[in-house]
């Protein structure tokens, strides 16, 4: 498993180096998605199981941002697809030089479809502009259903918003509805994906999804 | 209800100014608990339910830190316990200014036991001092079992680790030995609380370590 120790960039304008990458990937005809979630919102079951799917259509790869360890990076690279682990040097986001250094380390050649798993915060993440084609959240069931009262601007600043562990609705009495409705108020564009990567409920409009935005960017 | 809204501390040494809060509170007989978890692991779910179990022994405040929203201190306020919500200017944590100044607007007179429930992030808080006189770290079990892998910062500061939503061990395989394990490896002082709000399972060990570090810190 390739590791790469990430160092806080030293550019003046991350929101410049953001536009560079994403004029570049867009050129390779590569989609990156970055992916932002709380610890533990099953991000990496959810990009297995995506993964799986996907894979005879699409060729995907998966950098992972971690502070410590790469058991995440290790788990996507047994399904086959390319997989790098990056360590942020105690950072708690992704910033566009970094998801640089990291994509250019993996390699993006005829890669269709490249995830990052940014770091696990709702906060720091959605203030940074990695470069990423698409943002998409990531909101388990068992967070409650209240997170866009208190994360606002992670909402606002994600393209789709992926509903994980639907399996435990009942258990956790997540309102979905509910939680449609704040996610809505904060930003009316939002795509909702309720999904279950254990039952499988919900994957194949996520899938669907993915399909579309990657047909579209290469355009 | 009480919204306080800070602002980034100014001074030089957060260190120094969490060092002398400390020994003021220590003065005073107040014992301040920071708590820190992921956004949904249950912290203020955890709170009520102690702070009903507690409130005919201890006099309890609470200090809720939120991006946005002031839906948990209305939850605490409803039990009849002293709470104020203080709003962290987009900040992913807590620094010890900014605890200071809402312990004053919420005021401690006779306070025994106060709690900062810090913004929901394993990273940031982990590396600011808030001047508390313990801290303690909430991993629910929807988060899975591999996180002192990934935030080791948290769990080397911690006092003490509450694993929150027990009820749900089975549902999501999670393995107490193995967490357990990992978390001592990190920290081997650490205090380890398995519990159930819903259920009460092992409420009675947490609220007596409580208790005796609130009567040890008088002392």
């Amino acid at each position: 498993m390739k590791v790469i120790e990430l160092h806080r960039s030293v550019t003046a304008s991350n929101d410049a180096d953001a536009e560079a990458l994403r004029a570049e990937l867009k050129k390779k005809g590569t989609l990156l998605i970055n992916l932002m979630s709380s610890p533990g919102s099953g991000k990496t079951t959810l990009l297995s199981r995506t993964i799986q799917d996907l894979k005879a259509e699409l060729k995907i790869a998966v950098l992972e941002a971690d502070i410590e360890s790469a058991v995440d990076a290790e788990r996507i690279e047994a399904l086959g697809a390319r997989a790098i682990q990056v360590h942020t040097d105690g950072m708690c986001h992704m910033d566009a030089g970094m998801t640089r250094e990291g994509l250019e380390a993996m390699g993006l050649e005829e890669i269709d479809l490249a995830f990052l798993e940014n770091v696990g915060n709702l906060i720091c993440p959605a203030e940074y502009d990695t470069g990423a084609g698409r943002n998409v959240m990531i909101l388990s069931v068992p967070e409650g259903d209240d997170k866009p009262l208190k994360y606002p601007l992670m909402f606002q600043k994600s393209d789709a918003l992926v509903i994980t562990k639907m399996d435990a609705l009942d258990y956790f009495g997540f309102d979905l509805e509910q939680c449609r409705k704040r996610a809505k108020h904060l930003n009316p564009d939002i795509e909702i994906f309720p999904v279950s990567a254990k039952s499988g409920q919900g994957m194949n409009e996520w899938e669907e999804w993915l399909k579309k935005e990657t047909a579209a960017w290469k355009e």
